[in-house]
C-alpha cells in the first residue's frame, strides 16, 4: 500500500510526537510508507519547518547508516510566559487560601492540560542535556514527573516515605525536613534506578528544599548523578535553602491569611540563560 | 501569514492530538491559518481516514453553526492484543517473584511509553462515553489515572490514606480491604469533584475488589455516577469479587512461589462487547 505525502505527514507528526527524543531511521519510515529515502527526507524538511515555526519542537537529523530524525520537544518562551502569568492570576485567588496559609492547588494538579503544558516547560530546558530518569517523590510530584518523562521519554521512579511488600528490596535514608527541622525516612525500590543514572528531580512545591535534599542524597547511594531539579512552585521566604542549583516555574513571595493575598511571581526559570 | 496544506496538516494533527475529546470549531482553524472553511474541511477529510487507516482515532464533525470537529482516541484491536501479549509475556519473568507471592511491576509502571498505551487501550473504550473526570487510589493508580486522562481530556481526582492540609476539608469514609478484611480509611478532599459527576475509576491492580468498592462508595457521598472502572490487572484466585462490573486488561491467574511460575492471560477487556 502506497501512502500519499499528506497521508505521510499526518501519520510521521503522529508518530514521531508519540515518541520524543528517540532516534528514528529513515529506513522505519521509508518501510513503513513504502516510500523512497528522498521523498522521506522531503517530509521531513516540511515537519521540520512546521515544528519549528509553531513552537512545537526541533527536528535533528543525524546523518550516516546509523543516522536518522530525532523530535526534540520545545516550546516558544512568549507561549511559556502567557501560561506562567495566566496559571500565577489564577493561583493568587483568596479562595485557594487553606488555614495554615496553605494553598490549594490540586485542582491545578489533577488538570491533564495544566500538567502537560508545565511539563512541557519543564522539558523543552532539559531536551538537550543527558537525562536518563525522572525521580520524584510521592504523590504530588507525580503527575508532572510523567508529564516530564513523556515529553524526554525517560523512566520515572518514584520515592515513597514507607516501604511496600510490591516494591521488592528498597535503599532507604533519613533526611532532615528543612522547614519543620523533622528527620523524615525515603525509600527507594533497589532495582528501579540502575546506577551512574543521570537522574532530573522533579517537585510540585520546595520550601527549604529538604525534601528534594534528601533524593540528592538518595542519589548518591545509587551511584546516581543529578541532571537538574525542577520544580513547579518555590516558596521564597525561607532563610536558608538548602538547595542551590534548581529551576522553578513559579515563585510564591508572600501568603497573608489575615488579608487574604497571596502574592506569585514568574520563577528563576525565566531568567535564567537556558531559557 | 499564510500556510500552505502540508503544513496546515502538520500543524492541525498536533493540535488534535494535544486536544482529545474537545469540540474545535472550524472557524478556530481557519483563522489560525487565514484558510477558507472549505479548506480546512478538505484538510480535515484527510486528517480522518489517516487517524482512521493507522488507528490513532477517529474524527467526528458535528455540523451547524456551533458545530467543529471533535478528535477521539481509539486503537486497532490487533495492536491492543499484541501489546497486551507483549506485556503478558514480560510479566511472567520468573525475577518479577517477590517473596509473599507479589509481583514486582514497578518498572512497567515506571515507563511512559507502556503508560501511555494502557492508558490509549483504556481510554478508546470510554471514548465515547460520558466521563467527566477520573478517580484513582493514591499512589500506584496515578500514572495509569493520567495516561487515561490525557486521552480523555478531563481531570484527575486522587484519593488517599491519609489527610492532607493541602487538600482543604475532605469526605471520608471507611470500607473494609476485600482480601486482608481490615478496616481502612480513605479520604477525598471536598472541593475536589463536583457533585453528580460521572466518574472512571482506574486502578493497577485489583483482587477481592475492596479498594475500589471504597471509591465506588466515596463517589455516593458526592452524588456521583460510577461512569466505568477499568483496571490494569485483576487478580483470578478469589473466593468472591465485590466489584460487578469492571473492565481487564490482564488477570492474573497463578502464582507459584515454590516453582515460580507466574501464570497470566488477557483481561476481560478482550471479551467484551465493547471491544
Amino acid at each position: 500500500m502506497k501512502f500519499r505525502r499528506s497521508e505521510r505527514l499526518i501519520d510521521m507528526t503522529n508518530y514521531l510526537l508519540e515518541h520524543p527524543g528517540r532516534l528514528v531511521p529513515l529506513t522505519f519510515f521509508a518501510e513503513r510508507y513504502s516510500s523512497a529515502k528522498s521523498s522521506i527526507s522531503e517530509d521531513l524538511a516540511i515537519i521540520k519547518e512546521t515544528f519549528e515555526v509553531r513552537g512545537i519542537g526541533s527536528l535533528n537529523t543525524v546523518p550516516g547508516a546509523a543516522g536518522g530524525v530525532r523530535y526534540m520537544v520545545s516550546i516558544k518562551p512568549e507561549e511559556a510566559v502567557a501560561f506562567i502569568d495566566e496559571l500565577c492570576g489564577v493561583m493568587t485567588s483568596p479562595n485557594r487560601l487553606l488555614p495554615g496559609g496553605y494553598l490549594y492547588l490540586t485542582d491545578l494538579l489533577g488538570n491533564p492540560e495544566t500538567v502537560n503544558k508545565i511539563g512541557r516547560i519543564i522539558a523543552a530546558a532539559y531536551a538537550k542535556k543527558k537525562v536518563d530518569v525522572i525521580m520524584t517523590m510521592a504523590t504530588k510530584g507525580i503527575p508532572l514527573a510523567y508529564a516530564v518523562a513523556n515529553y524526554l521519554n525517560v523512566p520515572v521512579v518514584i520515592v515513597r516515605r514507607d516501604n511496600k511488600v510490591t516494591e521488592g528490596s528498597t535503599v532507604s535514608i533519613n533526611y532532615v525536613s528543612g522547614s519543620s527541622k523533622r528527620i523524615q525516612t525515603m525509600v527507594l525500590s533497589k532495582r528501579s534506578l540502575a546506577e551512574t543514572s543521570n537522574v532530573l528531580i522533579i517537585d510540585d512545591f520546595m520550601k527549604a528544599g529538604g525534601t528534594v535534599n534528601g533524593m540528592v542524597s538518595l542519589l548518591e547511594e545509587f551511584k546516581a548523578t543529578v541532571a537538574g531539579i525542577a520544580v513547579l512552585v518555590e516558596s521564597d521566604h525561607v532563610e536558608e535553602r538548602l538547595v542551590d542549583e534548581y529551576i522553578s516555574l513559579i515563585k510564591l513571595s508572600e501568603v497573608d491569611e489575615k488579608d487574604k493575598t497571596i502574592h506569585v511571581t514568574r520563577g528563576n526559570y525565566f531568567t535564567k540563560e537556558a531559557f
